[in-house]
């Protein structure tokens, strides 16, 4: 089993946080995508959509995109619990998660994507003006976490989730997309300091 | 339970597919986005998004997210199976339905809401530009959809699943975004000719 990473990226540290929380060790290979070789011939054969991450299983199989991945050890490895317990739990997991993937992880890559000076020879077109577009979609979403962390602690209640990881990344994808760190809302500062604590932060 | 739905809209289509495949009924109400339904105080106090489908449940509770309801029924009532079973074929199921979604699903709908002059008070601001450079985006997926169904009979293998009808969804919405239906991709076209004549595609 090997994992295609790049440590810089967002969607591959949603995974090894997920990796670090369940306590699983897989060897990595870093896809260096600052020199393109997410295009390379030979990652094309793993992914054919060109990005990472990627996750190839000893009998050659593929699982591409990080929830699949995360899925894919869950299913496996079910302790520590990150997809919820239940039929409603579980749901509001997906339900967060996919909120916010639409409201904020996407939109914050759309402002880094297009509007960002070094992103110039990886999305093509740059649309400056959509990129624009997107700030206020993240500043519209902001508030709605907010709201949801009062009651916390956590995004989906008292049990850490995928949520919290994929909320955890995308805010910190935040900086290189120079927008500002959103701690004005004082819940979603509070949620930041404990998750970024942990040590899966860090992997 | 309650489903908030809207008959012409393609995400709670994708719902709607998914209750009837699993032979599950389940009272709906109709939110007209025609006439902005979604943003009153009322839906907006159901779903903070205000996008539909949402599903109130008895206690109160609200599910949002097409797929987190799905995944609420598939807990409830596992069979037939829609999210594959076991590890690998749950993650390979998450996997095409993300690919989907990102890759021909979102793209489709980039292209009819800054595109189509119906969605000029919808989309604010619609972006021309942004609209076409999701054209590029939907052909380059066809293939690699192509070349996975191919070995059919469904998008994952043997067993249908939210994944086809996700792509069921996905190509059937290229039609009010003015893209061609792309059955020169004969695996496509055969596969969607099925999926079509099942009951479900009806609902």
């Amino acid at each position: 089993m090997k994992l295609y990473d790049f440590a810089r990226a967002p969607n591959p540290r949603r995974v090894r946080i997920f990796l670090a929380e369940k306590g699983i060790t897989v060897p990595t290979e870093q896809v260096d995508l600052g020199a393109m070789e997410q295009k390379s011939a030979a990652y094309t054969a793993v992914n054919p959509l060109q990005r990472v991450p990627a996750l190839l299983l000893d009998d050659g199989s593929v699982i591409t995109e990080s929830i699949a991945i995360c899925r894919y050890f869950e299913a496996l490895n079910p302790e520590p619990a990150l997809f919820g317990v239940g039929p409603l739990e579980q749901a509001v997991v997906e339900m967060w998660t996919r909120r916010i993937e639409q409201n904020l992880f996407f939109p914050v890559s759309q402002v880094f994507r297009h509007l960002h000076p070094a992103m110039k020879e990886m999305e093509i077109p740059q649309i400056a003006a959509w990129g624009e577009a997107n700030r206020p979609r993240v500043a519209a979403f902001l508030p709605i976490l907010e709201r949801q962390l009062e009651s916390g602690p956590f995004v989906c209640g008292a049990r850490y989730s995928v949520a919290d990881i994929t909320a955890l990344v995308a805010i910190d994808f935040m900086k290189p997309a120079k927008l500002a760190a959103p701690f004005e809302h004082t819940s979603i500062a509070k949620w930041h300091a404990q998750v970024s604590a942990r040590p899966s932060a860090h992997a």
